[in-house]
């Protein structure tokens, strides 16, 4: 097959994860469910108004490209709740072989590059994956906090668990911990989260 | 303001452009209409997956943010119909004015700069933007091809007006332009779009 048969087929492919849903809802669309395709969408814009808030520098074309693609193995693997810890080591392994299959569908040198990318990602170890998972961790807090708590309050999430699961923002970005610390403690007021 | 408040302000109202429906369906979600940032998040991974295919070197972080940001005046102005070229006039007002209140909610630099990747991706000149516009037009072509035609039926879109809205693929990407040419002749022979 030619490469951009092989790319073309990929893309079609990754439509899906437009009816992957997660756990936060879109107030403007009354009310449903988002899926992690407009998050995804959301979060890389997000690294672009925001690359002046990243603790170390960052490159943000990297960036851009890791949040467009981190979150593609749900296609198979199906999205899992940030808040679900135990999930987590099953989860693993089925978000592995979803990159495999998924970038394998690529041209070869090109679908390795694009999972190491998501490898590094994951490992969020060097300075742009580590910006990249604070942004990612960020977005669905100030979403929440603007529809009045709707997720935490769901699932009723409390205000120690938002901390703990939270705190690696700080590693990518102390300004976005600043705000996500006072968005915790505005949420608590509130009775969004749990005391 | 801050800089950080105002760059979460846009952000939060961003959220936005997920209800923002366009005519194209999405099969795996029950064939529900697609929205406006799920399918500027698909267009920015085609750019990351089809760079080779610009007839002209792009610098692909431009690219890709220009692609992110494309679509966001449609949060006051809708999404008009690529068939539709009645309503092209009025519309360009609309996003201009979209295009600088929401960009206007920046700090002034960051603003500017945005909005100015988002004039030269209307103005569709510099080789970043014919090659972003090419993507732009080719990815409702791809998804209703995947789709059995669903929104040329819907819409008794012709051969010919295909060809005639579609022709500026070329100046972006010959090699699209090929794809979208057998796309539109299988589409046609399988009476997707009439003859």
């Amino acid at each position: 097959m030619q490469r951009l048969e092989k790319q073309l087929a990929l893309l079609m492919e990754l439509d899906q994860l437009k009816s992957v849903l997660r756990r936060t809802r879109v107030k403007s669309a009354q009310g449903r469910l988002e899926n992690s395709a407009e998050h995804s969408w959301h979060v890389a814009l997000m690294a672009i108004l925001m690359e002046e808030h990243a603790n170390q520098p960052v490159d943000i074309a990297r960036v851009v490209k890791m949040l467009l693609i981190h979150d593609i193995v749900e296609i198979d693997a199906g999205d899992t709740f940030v808040y679900d810890v135990a999930a987590s080591a099953e989860q693993e392994q089925k978000e592995r072989a979803a990159a495999e299959r998924l970038f394998g569908m690529l041209p070869i040198e090109q679908g390795q590059q694009l999972l190491e990318l998501w490898l590094e990602f994951e490992s969020a170890q060097s300075s742009d994956a580590k910006f990249s998972k604070a942004l990612d961790r960020i977005i669905p807090m100030l979403r929440n906090y603007h529809n009045q708590g709707q997720s935490w309050l769901e699932h009723g999430v409390t205000r120690q668990q938002a901390l703990t699961v939270n705190q690696k923002i700080e590693y990518g970005s102390q300004a976005l911990w600043d705000k996500a610390k006072q968005i915790i403690e505005d949420a608590t007021k509130n009775g969004w989260l749990k005391a």
